[in-house]
This record gives structure tokens, sequence and C-alpha cells, in this order.
């Protein structure tokens, strides 16, 4: 299985992403901070990865703390968590993942005054959570996997944009999780957008494609429209960074213009994501903060510059697509059809794991 | 202005478009067959400046069989003339400018026999006949701005793809001479999308954009729909390689894609070429022959691979947009709208310039 860390429970190292596919390097991050910064600088990116990613660097966090913490401070530790929780939130403010696995080591900590911890079972509970939050993405993924695959049934081509897959989470992915399992039946080709202007379609999911044997085309952005023309696809299936509760989806940039395109063309336009990226608190798609990009992701290439001096850049890292364009939501606790205020609702009680209530990035900038 | 050729007479120079904005290289060509070559290899591209291209690159094959060629041997020259048309007609198969300025050179030589002429004199005539058609595209690229740009009258935001501008023709250019006579009256705002695989719009569109000082800002290809979805642009303005009899628009790969975001949100969809784009031999688009560029213009990058070995790539150069989608064709001889079967007939007609009957590029694949 592709993974995008590894974890010692000294330290957290990251594949750095932006090295993909030709160099294989692993960075290795010792503090909250370190972690912050390497989310914020792509080394991992990917909303699933990035919330296990932050939770590994909050019990980083402590056990750093905890090191040369009184046994006492417990109060101290617990400010500094705060802070260091604060800056890993802000690290990508779109993808929902980040702050609800913050939030969700956050209670541990808040909790942490009536249970007579220390700094130092403070920090063991917060590893254990972080190793759990890993682990349960890994289920979720195969979840997601089992309940999506049967919708690409009879399908032959399906269109994919970003990564979604082993290096976006820590399982087998979201999206690409749900094709690597109905590509296993055999007779489906994949078309990977390339997913400007990062390219995680042509570096990473790609890559990823190739490495399990699973037929696949790359193609520019811009070509989604003709496949769809020519009838090579006759499903989209993207990942998403977070969903609001009334079923809009926030997504890497360009997702929203495929799923317009579905729509013209009657092909269904599937969203995976794991429950956690389902965000109650967020109404709608209207209340999504959008994260801008430095410009040079676009104006420059590998740092050399491709576009002139002078010309101004718009880089939104995502974009929202409207629930009314979205065929269904395959999550690893079921397959939400529209209505979604009342099916995600369902989902999402019924798993018995109502996602922890979010804000500071939920919240339109 | 901007102009992408420079011609003495003896030699046509190109500039190396694969090399801006960083470099101004002129690339001197002295027969048809190193025009052949540039113009596959894109040191030039865009219809109307493929079109003055080749017609240069006829004139230059003439003088040069006339050079060594005996007075009296016309048949031979002409023969070899015959040849070097094919070849410049096969570089590039899409775009219909250039099998009609060939075509257009062609009937001088075919009237050659009854019209007592020797190689001299004919190699005369051709490059006073491709200046004509340089000179001619000059005054197009003019009356297609008169025409097109009170449409976009109250635009505050336009988006274009690909280049359409100096560099793509062989004058101020088609859209983007409709976009920058309308810039004129201020308030418009330019969206220039990158254009995947090549970068024509960040490399070459921003370039114009920026020499000119028109408020532009440059975006990937897969924030059209983010753009139209915000309300930043209310119109989307596009060129054409070839245009249908019908009505159907081959233009740039992701023109398609840009034409139903612009229906979905209500926003017209305009283009703008010469009437030399008209290809009336050209029922529909589905008789548009798609060129398939080479699958490294996707996976590498200057030389250096950015997407996994193994992956395979499909990179059709165009698409077809369909009439039904197309708001307006604007034309040096006025705007045409639906039915286009009449309307664009009637323009052509009115302007008593019927284009040549172009053969070879205009069948399917």
């Amino acid at each position: 299985m592709i993974r995008p860390h590894r974890w010692d429970g000294r330290a957290l190292y990251l594949i750095d992403q932006r090295r993909l596919p030709h160099e294989e390097v692993w960075v290795p991050c010792r503090t909250a901070r370190e972690v912050a910064g390497a989310i914020r600088d792509m080394v991992v990116r990917g909303a699933p990865a990035i919330g296990v990613a932050a939770a590994y660097g909050l019990a980083l966090e402590a056990r750093r703390l905890a090191a040369s913490a009184d046994p006492a401070a417990l109060d101290d530790v617990v400010r500094a968590l705060e802070e260091a929780a604060e800056v890993l939130t802000a690290a990508r403010p779109t993808a929902v993942n980040l702050a609800w696995a913050v939030q969700r080591l956050r209670r541990l900590w808040r909790d942490a005054g009536s249970a007579l911890m220390t700094p130092a079972s403070l920090a063991d509970r917060l590893a254990r959570e972080a190793e759990a939050v890993d682990a349960e993405d890994v289920d979720m993924n195969r979840a997601i996997a089992r309940h999506g695959s049967p919708l690409l049934a009879g399908v032959t081509g399906v269109l994919t944009h970003c990564n979604t897959g082993g290096l976006a989470t820590a399982g087998i992915g979201t999206a690409l999780g749900v094709i690597a399992a109905a590509a296993a039946g055999g007779g489906l080709h994949v078309y990977a957008t390339e997913t400007r202007p990062y390219l995680q379609g042509a570096r990473l999911t790609a890559w990823e494609l190739v490495k399990q044997g699973i037929p696949a085309t790359l193609v520019t952005d811009g070509a989604a429209g003709y496949l769809m023309r020519t009838g090579r696809v006759q499903a989209v299936i993207t990942g998403a960074d977070r969903i609001a509760a009334n079923g809009d989806v926030a997504n890497k940039i360009g997702t929203y213009t495929l799923a317009v395109l579905a729509w013209a063309h009657g092909i269904p336009f599937y969203v995976a994501a794991p429950r956690s990226t389902i965000d109650p608190a967020t109404p709608s798609g209207d209340h999504i903060q959008i994260e801008m990009r430095p410009p040079e992701e676009v104006t420059h290439w590998q740092g050399r510059p491709v576009a002139p001096e002078g010309i101004a850049v718009l880089n939104p890292a995502f974009d929202v697509t409207p629930a009314a364009l979205v065929t269904a939501i395959i999550t690893d606790v079921g397959v939400a059809r529209p209505p979604y205020e009342r099916s995600l609702a369902a989902l999402v009680q019924a798993a018995g794991a109502t996602a922890p209530a979010v804000s500071g990035g939920g919240s339109r900038a």
C-alpha cells in the first residue's frame, strides 16, 4: 500500500510529494510547527493525509513539551498545545479533515484536567489517538471502496481529478480507492487529469496507477470535455476537502468544471470521502473559505518562470461544486444521495460518529 | 504591433514562440520544408499565422526552384511546388487557414501554363500573393476587432483561451484583437487561461497583454468554472482553427469545456476568426480531423519529465465546439448568429470571397 507517512513514535516522516514521482525523499518532522510547515508547503497534501499528519504533529508536540515540563505543569503544556493547534489549523484552511483531527485531539487535553493526567500521560494519550486517527483512515478507505465500486459497474472509462489515492490518505485512497476496487474486476480504463497548477494528477495519481498496474491515460485538464463528448468516459469520481451539510463539495480547483461537464453530458458525478470530510457546521458551500495559493505555482516551473513578469495571477486551490451537480457522495458509512441535508445527516448519525463541530477554518474569509 | 514573422523577400524570419516570453529568437526559413518544419514544431502557431507562413514558404520555394531551373522548365517547377504544398498542408491538419493559403497560391501555378509564365515570373507572382495574404490578414484583424468589440460593451470580465493575438496572426489578432479594442474604452479585465499543455496563454497571451498594458489575470484552465460561478467573467471569446459550414468550431483543446461552462452559466460564448477560417467544404465538426500531439508535451517540461514512466497520454491539440453553444461568430465581414448554415454562407457570399474549396486536411482521419 502506498502511504504518505511513516511514524515511529518519536518522529513523523513524510514523503515529499513535491518531488514525486522522480525522487522519494522522506522529510522528518519532530514538532507541530514542522508538521504545519510541511502541510503549508505541500510536502504532504490530500485532505485525509493532512488530517492524520496534524494529529501526529500534536502528539509530537505534546511529547516534546512533556520532556521538559514539570510533571505538575499540565496547564502550561495545554496552553502550548492550544497554540500549536492554531498553527496547524491555519496551515491550510479549506480541508475540514485537518480541523477535524485537531479538534479530536484537542478534546483529550481539554478533558485532561479532570483526568488527573500528567504531561507525559497526556502525550501518550495523544500519540495513541493520532495512531487511531491513522488506523481508522485505513479502515474508512476500505469501506469507501466497498461502498463505491458497485457504482462503477458497467463503466469502461472513468475520469478522476487531482490525487485521492494512497498518497492523499492513510490507506488505499478515497476516489482512487473506489477506482482501484472497480478496476480489479477488469474492463475499466482510468483517465487522470494532470491537475494544474500542482500536477497532482500527472505526478502522483499517474504514479500510483502505474505502480498498481491499472490501465490509465493522462490528459490535460482542458481535455475533459473532449473525453466526455467522444464517449471515452461515462463517469467522474473525485475526492473532497470539505462537504457542507447541504452536500456542496469543496475540492481541488477544476472539480466544479468537471461536475458541470458531467451534468451537461448526462454522466454521473461521484464524490468519495470519509465521513470526517462532512462538516455539519458548514451549512453550504457559500460558507467555505477558498484558500488562495501563491502566484508562483502558476507562473513558475521548478523555479523557472514560464509567464512574463508583471502578469497578475488568481490561483484558488479549490472550488465549490453545488450539491445539485453531485450524483452521489460515497462515504465509509454508506452512499448518500440527494437530498443531502437528510441523507448526509442520516449517515453520520447512523455511524454514531458525528464529526466534532469545527470552528475557525469553516468561516468564509 | 506584435508580429510572429518578418519577411525580406529572400527569407522568412519566425519568432520562436516556444521560447517566448523569455527569449526572442528569430528562426530564418529559406525553403518550404523549413517553413513546414517550423509549423510542425510550433516555432510558429496560431491558425492565421501558419497560413501566412505557409504562403511565404511556397514563395520561397518557387524562388529557390527558379534560381536553378531552366527558364523553360515551368512544369518541373510546378511539380516541385505541388510536392512542397503537400508537405506544408500536412504539417498541421486541423487549422483550415493553412490549407486555404496553400490553395490560394496553388491556383496561381495551376493557371501559370496559360499565362506564359517563366519560373522566375511565377516566383515573383507567388511572393506578391504571399505578401497579399499577409497584408489582408492585418486588415481582417482590424475588421474583426471593429465588428466584435461592441459585443463586449458592459462586460467587466472576459475570459479567453490560448493565444489569438499578434503572435497568432499577421495583425492585431482575432479574439485578442477584439479584447484589445474593447479594453481601449477602459473597465475591462481579461482572464487568460494558461492553456495546457503548450501554455500559449501563460507564455504568449500574458506577454501580449502585459506589453499592451491591458489589465489581465492569468489562471489555470481548471479555474474557468470558478471564474464564472463567482461572477468574475461575463463573456468568453476564443479564436478558431476551422469553422464548419454549420457553425461547429474546431479550436484549441479546452475550448469546448469553456463553451459548455459558458452555456451552463448563461454567459455568451463568442468565436472570432477571419473568413478564411470558415470552411464551406466541411459540413460539420464531425468531419474535422483532430490532430493528436506527442505525449511529451504533457509528460515533460523543458525536456524534464513530470509524469512517471509508463503512463499513457492522450493529447488532442483541438476539440470541436458544437454550433449550438456558440453565441456568435465574429468575422472580418460581420457577425454571424444562429442558424449558422445560413448566416455564415451569407457572410462569405456578401464578401465576394468564398474560400477556395479545401481538400486533404478537411477529412476525418
